[in-house]
């Protein structure tokens, strides 16, 4: 059973630190951890955006999958070479905005995979422009070491 | 923006007057409906365990494919030609337990097609044995009537 | 590189009975093993059936589930507690007909995971009733072994 | 059924003179038409890059999108408000190269949407780096036009 009102194992600052320093390109930031859930905020630049100012697909894809990055860490601690295996988006409705936003809570927190849900939303998070669930494999433990 | 307080537009009843019709070898029922949500329970039978016990993957899977189901139909009213046009789903830990829940909440609704997400459990929600999202395509309106 | 012209590492007769012992209410059967590629089919029973004598979406996703299981076991050698971890599944067209099949190959066989695509058809394999991709989790190895 | 061998009903040089007009950010050429199949090409930015030249998942996943996209206006004629709205990927090895391709191959095209399937390989095809499915909605028809 997650616990999801204990604290978050990374702070939004450590955890903006780590991105800054090892994705240069980053184009997020992470506004709010907590334990097994995070939120993930976006400004998208003009070549994100598609005819009608809309954010592409693959933008909304990348802040969905930077959520679910942010709420894996927030429960094992910083393990940078957590990578996602697989992950399932829908789009809901057009993403009009001037920032976008991921909410990412956990469903599992295995040894070996991270199981989560994102919703994202521009303006209103009661209007989610996409749904997402995806899984984190984490790093393999080195019995050598 | 889905009124998740809203009456269900079918009831209880009605859908499972509706499914052991239509559906004569249907396992599973509808145990509750709210507007844009649902739960499904089925007691699976001896053919749908694996060893150990375990409800089998395909069995899981059926019971979050009803409970997206109902949730759609408690939005829509009775639609009974809308259909399943995608799903992925995820498992989470072996499903053991006499009896198993999934219970699904709408994501958007849609004139064309309808997203949900879903969790399935065995004798605790809080510990998950799956997680599903997915998409009905409703049915197509016939201009000529 | 998987080899596909490689010969399977478990036979249909080895996997059928594997099955016919382990899966009680198991209703379909191992057709087809090659390396990494396998075929499961099916008779549905009238249970599985949905109005209009279409097979139901959660029995085709039931016989993709079996042909990845099966596939992944070509390539592996029998190891019973290979697992799926998450599977999603399209519906392209009602699935009619007195049998059905489907077809996995496998895209990529890892020491702790194996993913694969799978084609579910009727009569008629050029006109696909569903397509599904999905992964298998392989079991820990026991260290103290 | 889906005839592999008609020629495309859009030209690569009509598709790429599409996406750079209206896609001004975009990354991506389209290298391959022909009907039901398209292979998307890119050379990813050092945005696109994470530790270890490791290109990154939502470039992954653009390339595969952007595949996808291509296919299905190849099958169906320029149809730019053709949208995707769901696609699952899973990420099978690390994707390290200068040059990444996705081939998208169609699975079935209905008047409301299109499926397809996608490989994404970096310098080997043999090895794919990812496998995705995906849904494309069509545009509605305007009864009034």
């Amino acid at each position: 059973m997650i616990d999801y009102s204990s604290p978050s194992l990374v702070s939004v600052e450590e955890m903006n630190a780590f991105i800054g320093g090892a994705f240069g390109g980053n184009q997020n930031a992470c506004e709010v951890m907590s334990f097994a859930m995070a939120v993930a905020v976006m400004y998208p630049s003009v070549a994100s955006l598609r005819p009608g100012k809309i954010i592409s697909g693959p933008t909304v894809f990348s802040i969905c999958d930077a959520a679910l990055f942010y709420a894996a860490l927030s429960a094992t601690g910083m393990e940078p070479m957590t990578l996602t295996s697989e992950m399932s988006i829908r789009f809901l409705r057009p993403a009009r905005g001037e920032v976008i936003r991921a909410r990412a809570t956990l469903n599992s927190i295995g040894t070996r995979s991270i199981v989560g849900s994102v919703v994202a939303y521009t303006d209103d998070e009661s209007k989610p422009v996409a749904v997402a669930q995806g899984t984190y494999a984490r790093p393999k433990k080195n019995p050598a070491q």
